[in-house]
């Protein structure tokens, strides 16, 4: 076990904006050793009624669109704008690929440097729940933190989308100009649950491709239903590398949360998700629980082998190993 | 409960290649009911050994690029080649849409007529896991029936693409020509999982647009490193319009089987594919043993209650109803 500082210090530090402190917290939160993980649920309960007053931001976009490159000019105008914000990341595809899209140190050089920036890679190694309950927690030590805006981007591909989404309360959506329908169509499931689109890369010779691809979706999404939340998914235009388009960005975004905060529903979504959070850490939790059984581990590694040699049925092995889990629990 | 028949009714029937009878034993397994449970185990424990001879090949690809159309075209070519065909689908998007991508029970009417083919459509409902686990069972009542080729749809966005991978022996991806970088950008992740590409609607004047789409996909993946499986993926076309490319698209799945098969690696991946399977299945029935726990039930409510008022943690909610769970188990 690492050094660890106590609960009272850790959420003094946090509540006091120590930076160095707020690492450790993260560090702490992102440990899987059961004693941290003890020390993790006394340090969140110490800042729990801090948290919450930020306007949480998922960012999405495939490889290419230029997340990285938005986020560092998106954050930069926030922070000129004299706002807080801490850059988190969510990736999952290290599971699938062992890719090694994120790790990358170098990112966001002139956003590292701004005192308003606060930016945090992704924890790796665990499973794409453990992932996503541990960016939670980061949210909320963030929030006590004093950070106002959370920006929390999608790294991979597939299922982090769904699992940003439901940590957030605007999802912002990156897309590329150029193609047509069938783009559409490949981003018929995400463009649903985007809050806004926005068609990054519109400068010079790319700029009328940019305009009328954004003329396209916004035709495209007024065919769809609106969501719950009743709001008319924006189609913006910016480039990273003018400068344009992300102060209008921002305003769309303000104007969310406002709409949002008056009908209720950013509330009401955060409710929501806190229930869906508490359910995906009571599955990882028994997950670990059966695991972690001793007759379980003892006795895995057998079984693993029957199915090998194909001698018995996989749902025959998990019932198997289920009765065992209940001989030893009574 | 509904009418059942006996656990060796089951097995012979479908041992006996009555489609009635495997109709009803695939009910059974989609079944939630406990009692049901422990019926489909006995059924799928008496077939076991003679399962596993066949070819499991899942079909993935966007909305808007046909893909009940070439499963109808390939499907009937099959048909023709005196094979016998099963198709299931997997659709986890109902969880998330509540779409009704699937459901259109005229789909694929030639096709549902043939002697020769059996279809089904998606258990619904289920969570993503349950649903998985389902059309493995499914798969193996379809080749203890004689079906010598199973065809596993995916239908939905995101998830299911990783489900249907988990469970085949050569994974289709179905791509539609005209889009450029932008679209392998998006596709990434799911071409590093195919085992062929295939450009659909090469026929008319689409033909050029899908001939030089295939060209580039054939560069792209020129790239890449070769999976684990040592194939190099090819890039093919083909019209269900013109009934073009069909007989390829057979040919490369048989020289793939082949290939693995003398390799090893069918048998490997398999094996691999059934541990994966039994550990969905245990994290599956622990989730709801939890959920079945009475003590959890009457007290789910109230807690769920104080997480929308933001009185509790939803972490610290979760180690509550864990507590609550071991005292009820000692």
């Amino acid at each position: 076990m690492q050094n660890r500082l106590k609960a009272e210090q850790y959420i003094e530090g946090v509540l006091s904006q120590d930076r160095i402190i707020l690492s450790k917290a993260i560090t702490l939160v992102e440990s899987r050793l059961e004693s941290d993980r003890k020390l993790a649920e006394k340090v969140l309960e110490g800042i729990l009624s801090h948290t919450g007053r930020s306007l949480r931001i998922g960012i999405t976009g495939v490889p290419g669109v230029g997340k990285s490159t938005f986020i560092e000019t998106f954050g930069k105008y926030l922070c000129n704008e004299g706002k807080k914000i801490a850059i988190l990341a969510i990736d999952p595809s290290s599971q699938v690929s062992k890719g090694s899209i994120m790790g990358d140190k170098t990112r966001m050089e002139t956003l590292s440097n701004d005192p308003n920036a606060f930016i945090r890679p992704s924890p790796s190694g665990a499973s794409l729940g453990g992932v996503a309950n541990k960016t939670r927690e980061s949210i909320l030590l963030c929030e006590a933190a004093g950070f106002e805006i959370i920006l929390v981007e999608t790294v991979g591909v597939g299922q982090s989308e769904t699992i940003v989404k439901e940590m957030v309360d605007f999802f912002l959506l990156l897309m590329l100009a150029g193609a047509g329908d069938e783009l559409q169509g490949i981003k018929r499931g995400i463009m649903e649950m985007a809050d806004a689109l926005v068609i990054t890369k519109s400068d010079g010779e790319n700029l009328a491709k940019a305009k009328s691809a954004a003329l396209e979706y916004k035709n495209a999404l007024h065919l769809y239903p609106l969501n719950e939340n009743n709001w008319q998914i924006p189609v913006l235009t910016c480039s990273a590398l003018s400068n344009q388009g992300i102060a209008e960005i921002w305003e769309t975004m303000c104007l969310f949360d406002k709409k949002m905060l008056q009908s209720g529903y950013k509330i009401k979504n955060r409710q929501k998700q806190n229930i869906k959070w508490m359910h995906d850490a009571i599955k990882q939790k028994i997950e670990q629980q059966f695991y972690a059984n001793p007759k379980i581990n003892a006795t895995l590694a057998s079984i693993e082998q029957q199915i090998l040699v194909g001698e018995i049925l996989p749902l025959v092995a998990a019932k198997n190993l289920l009765e065992l889990q209940h001989a030893s629990n009574s």
